[in-house]
């Protein structure tokens, strides 16, 4: 951590500043220039404000230079983290793919997608229960009873699930659940995340929709740091000024992830562009540029779809995608 | 509401569209174009989801007229809601100044900087109890206990206290705070918003980092719908590409929400720019601009603040805010 | 379009209005509902003044169905566009390299970074002569000399060349460049984008970095309506709040720009990230989603290059993306 | 400067590259970590391309602690500069307003808004001759001939002039024009921006749509590092996700550009909010948060306006806005 104090700065008040460093366990090497003094700060700055010492009157700026995140970064666990969950590996050389429909509606249609998805290659089975709605006069989810058709989804056809949670109060209801997935809203819902870090249950932690990559390491950084380091990170869009997608899909965070952290890195082509004929190409191009996996929507019947019809695929449509998904990644052995 | 079909559409497909519209108690007016049909959709359309519409496979696209929030519509409730808290009022012809520490501290910062403030004209005391922080090794608040100073120094001084909340699960907590504020970054959160829709406290709803104002009262709405009524609405700063101030103080959203909304609308100065040496300027720019009152930070000792000290006023800093501030009022009768 | 008209519109109003716009060719649809008349404007819209329309008092708002190019259109070109240079095709079926240094330094620098490229499977030398710079302290490009320099490796290699035009003055000097590229930050350069128009060499289009895909089109059919129509687009990221990439290389604009217009559509990978490491993953990503072609910094010794060192390849690394980019291709056969 | 080297630099390397800034005139000191090394680089520093000394592959990061531009900078010329016109100044402690139609029409239209914007306290009068349009389908302007009438305005009215360039070939026309109008889309148009800066004739230079403060700097420094320091900045509005107003008028820039630089600022609410009803109040914030003047669109008969119509006011409204501003800035005396 580098910080720059300001020229009218007294030998006094530098004096005094280091000490108060030194006293938090850091090494401050000093380098007096014409106008501006900095200090070097070496040793554990993780723990450091930036944002305390930014406020004090002397301090000019503040630069970090390594990152404040630790469990979750690279540098300190180089090798790939791999989630495994019901046989399935998540993470590493695997690659995953996650489909089902955006909400849970009926005992048949999600039995139907299941088997359907399954047969095409998709690992874990998606479904929504409780459902984030813009509008409270929106279609809410089954919620309660979405679990539970989740879950006899999941005992017929032996796929793991992942599904939403909206609320820590509503974790009883996850117990076997197999992933849990923050979505993009609840990203900063620090409170949720620390109740998710405390669990040793898989988490697939949304980026937000105007969040920084750094903001969505320190949100998994929460998770880890009570202890719970199965954490899956997940892209899904942010938000920009171009409004012919929904969101834009930012393909350069998976190599960037992948180069900030030892966690697997999953994209969400579905929410991401909001529209089904776009699902394909950004699957391919997730898949070329590293990504560890795919959360994807699909539908038996996407025009009848309670929520988010437009970015459904049909069953046909996604056995397409993971036929086509896959020549990519045979392309890049 | 206006549905533009494909030029692809069959007769039968607009005849059974229409009838199912009809059967939400819509009139449909059908006219058809060289290539594309279009519906004009009359009656109550806030409870029409237009995703699901959009989702079908004959619908090209869907345009909103009338906006898809009632109870915070201004058009249906012309006249501006007041929200009245221990003899402090909000909205209509009156201006609050809310002011106090980023975080609670101490029994004596809490209660010296309430005496200051409530001197230089601020009628309700803020103070972060519990704090939402980026990283989980950031200062968190004092959390229940910080609740307590707060109540100590309201009982001290008589001002009404707003705090924030992140858990719907400390509401027990929250029994006598007077405003309970829902910061940015759970804006989103729809079960805690519809928990607060369950009290007939007021509440103090931050816009988000990266919503929209339909986005903002589509949150008020999930509060209103729930019974409650007593909804403040607070601008603070949206994310945009320029670093130099922390965020960008959307001052336009001051006269685009009064027209949308009867609802009274504040302004953080403090969160918005991040620099103390900026409040002055935004705070009398959102005064001159028909804001309904001010939220600003304030502390004794700013470069020694546990939290968020370079945004911070000092109490005489504080005083020439509420006098400047004062004037533009006064020049705009 | 769709023209909403207000409330408190008159007969009268409506009368006229209809008239006025039928004197422009539409047929219009009038369509009465409660509170809002609809009208339906049937023709070749793309002459109307969106903004003059929704000028007029009486207007509430206006929605376009179709889009305002036609050139540019793929609705009314279905077949792709394929550009020729020098026996070098971009679009379509063809996937063109375009590779060099961002400046063009030496004569001895270009030549040999042109023959590695060339080597390598680059079918175009990219170099810059003049170079748009954020500070006038920053090396501007060798300007002419820089011109006469490609196209000495251009005489020796017998690769056709791109280089930058920021002046419509300049024009005279790029007789002999094949492909005339404009810049991100002149991409709304109308006067300089008129002047192309009239040549009949090809023009390459940069997307602004906060311009929507629907603008990049406009700027596209300023060249067009001048009746050039060798007009290739280029991604190079947009501007966003995210700051770890230089911009966010916008990877969905491929299949959506695909679907909109006729035009070959080329990736910048280089510029759009900022670091060659991202170069490899963004190059193979922008394959996969199907783009045309791809533009790429390549330098014989990035670490004294005069400008954007960063973000170049040297000879080797460029060989390895497009060794990859070729099996990705492969794969999608 | 600071520059943060590799932790994988050699003690060779740091010598070279020191001895090499040597030679560029600055004083180095360097601050040797347990894994970084840090170099501060003394002197100045405005002319050392920061992208060139990142792109070094031993150096880390890069971090300007003074700003790269000169002749712009506050410190380095404390006295606000007023630029005098036509017995007009602006900047300091002068507060101008500039109106007039977006578009000149006819000699008639352009005499009666001149003659009443002036008795409302309008001391400079725009019009546009030359429009920047998206689509090459829309109104461009009278062109020469709108100039012409500008002129003619000038003439009987006494009223100094201001009119937007976009082609320094059409400079010659603009002899008589008071002050030359550089759009906020030719804001990064250099070479346009070099011809300005021979002339010594003000010039107003608009933010672009998404520009950072210090980029309008840099290009302001563009101007004048040619010798004119008659710069005047505008503050037109940002690109954001919002689209409830056209753009999102960011006047926080107002306080930041006042402390950065001596120029004056002044704002234009009118393209911003793209709505003439939120013209006054933005005017109002504006004044309140310290521009040095308006720039506001006032036409006879907007609803008849060749372009823009939407967001200009009639003379009365002007009125209006010109009598309040009045009021705000009385009381910040």
């Amino acid at each position: 951590m580098v910080a720059v104090l300001k020229p009218t700065v007294t030998d006094e008040q530098v004096k005094n500043l280091t000490a108060w460093l030194e006293g938090r366990g850091l090494t401050v090497h000093i380098s007096k220039g014409e106008s501006y003094t900095i200090l070097g700060l070496i040793g554990d700055t993780s723990k450091i404000d930036t944002e305390l010492l930014e406020g004090l009157e002397m301090v000019d700026s503040v630069k970090r230079i390594s990152e404040p995140f630790k469990s979750a970064n690279r540098k300190f666990h180089p090798d790939d983290t791999v989630v495994e969950v019901g046989g399935v590996r998540i993470g590493g050389p695997h690659f995953c793919v996650m489909a089902g429909p955006c909400s849970v509606e009926s005992p048949e249609q999600i039995l139907s997608i299941a088997e359907s998805v399954r047969a095409s290659g998709a690992a874990v089975l998606r479904g929504g229960a409780f459902k984030p709605r813009t509008s409270p006069y929106d279609f809410q989810g089954l919620r309660a009873d979405g679990i539970e058709l989740l879950l006899e989804a999941k005992r017929r056809t032996g796929m793991p699930i992942i599904t939403e949670i909206m609320n820590a109060a509503h974790l009883p209801m996850f117990e076997q659940v197999d992933i849990i997935q923050v979505g993009a809203r609840n990203m900063q819902n620090f409170e949720l995340l620390k109740e998710l870090g405390a669990l040793d249950k898989p988490v697939m932690l949304k980026r937000g929709l105007a969040n920084t990559l750094q903001e969505l390491l320190m949100s998994a950084e929460y998770i880890m740091a009570g202890g719970n380091r199965n954490v899956i990170l997940c892209e899904r869009g942010i938000r920009t000024f171009e409004t012919f997608t929904r969101n834009t899909l930012d393909i350069s965070a998976i190599p960037a992830l992948r180069e900030l952290t030892h966690l697997p890195v999953v994209v969400d082509p579905s929410h991401a562009t909001g529209a089904a004929r776009f699902v394909l190409p950004m699957a391919m191009a997730s898949a070329a540029a590293g990504a560890h996996g795919l959360l994807i929507e699909v539908h038996n019947d996407p025009k009848n779809a309670l929520c988010d019809g437009a970015q459904s695929l049909t069953p046909e449509q996604f056995a397409a995608v993971t036929e086509k998904v896959g020549k990519i990644r045979q392309a890049m052995l």
